[in-house]
């Protein structure tokens, strides 16, 4: 099944907005097995929609719209798509139930505008906005289907998660069943490489990874007449998947490495604190960046100065001196004397060269040590990122100080 | 003049990654006074990039394409806007030189493949990638131009500011010269209701506003004959902007607050250490993304647990008893102690609820309390951001801080 993917919004075009509807979409309909052929971008302006829709409908079975529902849009977006689709608008009373519902929770008055959302094409399947005012809706016709939601990105995924994605897998005899797993410290090349034959070779499940930020993501999916045929299938692929690349998995369900990190440390009950210099304070920002994770996590030092290691940490001179602050002893020192004042569990420390400038003959921009001191553990992971950009070393090194508490504190 | 942006790559379709060429394609075509009408995306598909091409013809005078460059994908993108533009690829020396130069600069061996992409049409304009191995170019055919640029962004921006944007302005009999003002601490409907008149009354220069997390935007841009002309109109109307909401503008040259910020301070060699609480890392995470501050920051504390207020601040625990941590007291008396430990010249406290926890009967979610010690100087600012995402309380934080220390320190 081929699929399109059209964002109506004039804010859109002019840079405003980054358009993250489409990526979302994109995403879940090649999950769902939609080949997505065609992304779409046009202003609020009925002609160019309706245009686009009928281009759209020529090569694709489905063209799923996001924007142009809004309340002072009218309805001209819905119009539109009747006149392809051959239908024309009807007030529902189901639905206008659902927005007066809306705006009595919100407490605030509904305009005309707001009831003229209520209008919805005779023949469309209705999916109700959670999240706001604008209903979304499927229209079929010939076999091919136009389906609305609103832009703003929460209504949009609200209703693509509780109403558009079961709608789709309805219109399927087969059900979809895929896992997303998560791998830190491979590369993508070097994952596909040692997949490949299992890659190569698949029909269903299918294999696919994604790179993304110094993470890797494989998603395995099968598409069965049955559910629990589909789960044992995925659940088989793991299994082989698990065999060649499992040291590196840290999720099986999609959860961020952050996310996976804070949610066992609040399970286990183990309080945390963090020693930063060379990412400066990312660190305490992803985990605090967690609901909740107040419960555990007690302190971030932020020592980027040389001073700061000394005063905050009571990393020693001589050491500074000796070893430079980019060093194993270093780090070390910074873990051990945030133990000493926090008290935490779990104390992580890093420094290293973020670029671009920094760099020694000995010590080149992307060197970072990274310090863990827990219960009797102590131990400090050296790497080179081999990268210049600064973003990136920031980037990573926050991962590996994830990565580094997760093996050896939580696994 | 009417324009369309075409991105080719199938990682887009899969939504592997997110579409940023076009945010930053239509930003700068709006500010070079196009009309974007479309955004279009498809795969690495000859057939599919050669349809677009077309039909954004039809519409527009100006199509730019970004992708399906690279040396595996052949020269297929170039092949197909040949065939609608009536030209054919020929081997140009200049452009095998500069290519046979990068791969030299880098030290890698250059491919059969890498020879191909000197292919480029005859009657083209071609622009040399600074970044990269493929380059660009622009086709003319009956007063209509197609532009071809290289996918991957930081080729991509490169070729554009360094060779694009002059090329469409020399198309032009006219000169464009603009200034994107920054505002904090007031709402882009509010901006716009302040300058409504001349919003209304805009021929040339052009008003602009944009709303971004928390910031506003203004763009003022003229056109005209005479490059002094048109600055000397931009310069005017800034200056009826200034009068009416001049207290809200941080930056005449586009410039990030975070960047303002740290660039004065380091300019006036001014120390700055900061003690969080509700944003967790994220104000030392900002200031240490600029590269060279290492010059002026001294340390972050990120005092999430009381516990850690007190030893590392020495916040009294009975202010945190009688007022509480999210206090005008405890955030003036996290500012005092940073003062102690640090000895910086800009000491910047913040304490709040950033949510969705944490709310009390008398302290909502999004209340936030700033204090900063400067000389004399002891300030507090009281937030309520009104907002109960976390993300947004813990963003909005950071601003406020940045711009406490903006007004209070730098103006």
């Amino acid at each position: 099944m081929k699929a399109a993917i059209l964002s109506i919004g004039t804010e859109l075009l002019f840079g405003q907005i980054t358009n993250t509807n489409t990526v979302y979409l994109s995403r879940r309909l090649n999950m769902l097995g939609y080949d997505v052929m065609y992304h779409y971008t046009v202003g609020d302006n009925p002609d160019r929609v309706k245009e686009i829709v009928e281009l759209a409908l020529e090569d694709c079975d489905l063209v799923i719209t996001t924007g142009g529902l809004g309340p002072t849009q009218d309805d001209l977006t819905k119009e539109m798509v009747c006149q392809v689709m051959g239908d024309e608008l009807v007030m529902m009373d189901e639905v206008m139930e659902e927005i007066s519902a809306y705006f009595e929770k919100l407490g605030r008055p509904m305009t005309d505008n707001n009831r003229k959302q209520a209008l919805v094409p005779s023949r469309a399947k209705v999916f109700i906005n959670g999240e706001g005012s604008a209903p979304g809706f499927a229209l079929e016709k010939d076999g091919k289907y136009v389906i609305c939601m609103p832009g703003p990105p929460r209504e949009m995924t609200c209703m693509f998660e509780d109403s558009v994605m079961p709608y789709l897998q309805s219109m399927s005899e087969d059900v979809i069943y895929y896992r997303m797993l998560r791998a830190f410290g491979i590369g993508e090349s070097d994952l596909e490489t040692r997949l490949m034959d299992l890659i190569d070779a698949q029909t269903d499940p299918t294999l696919a990874t994604y790179a993304k930020e110094g993470e890797c993501s494989l998603r395995i999916a099968s598409k069965r007449r049955d559910l629990s045929e589909a789960k044992a299938a995925v659940d088989d692929m793991i299994e082989k998947v698990d065999e060649r690349v499992g040291e590196y998995i840290y999720s099986y369900d999609d959860e961020e490495l952050v996310q996976v990190v804070c949610r066992k440390l609040m399970e286990r009950g183990l309080t945390l604190s963090s020693a930063e210099s060379c990412t400066g304070g990312r660190f305490a920002a992803a985990v605090t960046d967690i609901p909740g994770v107040s419960a555990i996590f007690d302190r971030g030092l932020v020592t980027y100065s040389n001073e700061a290691k000394m005063e905050e940490l009571g990393v020693k001179r001589e050491t500074l001196e000796k070893y430079g602050a980019v060093s194993e002893q270093t780090a070390l020192e910074m873990a051990e004397g945030l133990k000493r004042v926090s008290g935490s569990d779990v104390c992580v420390s890093v420094t290293g060269i973020a670029g671009p400038g920094g760099a020694t003959d000995t010590k080149p921009v992307g060197l970072v040590y990274i310090g863990l001191v827990y219960g009797d553990k102590k131990l400090c992971r050296r790497i080179q990122t081999g990268d210049d950009s600064r973003q990136w070393n920031r980037q990573y090194s926050l991962l590996s100080m994830l990565d580094m508490i997760n093996r050896n504190v939580l696994s």
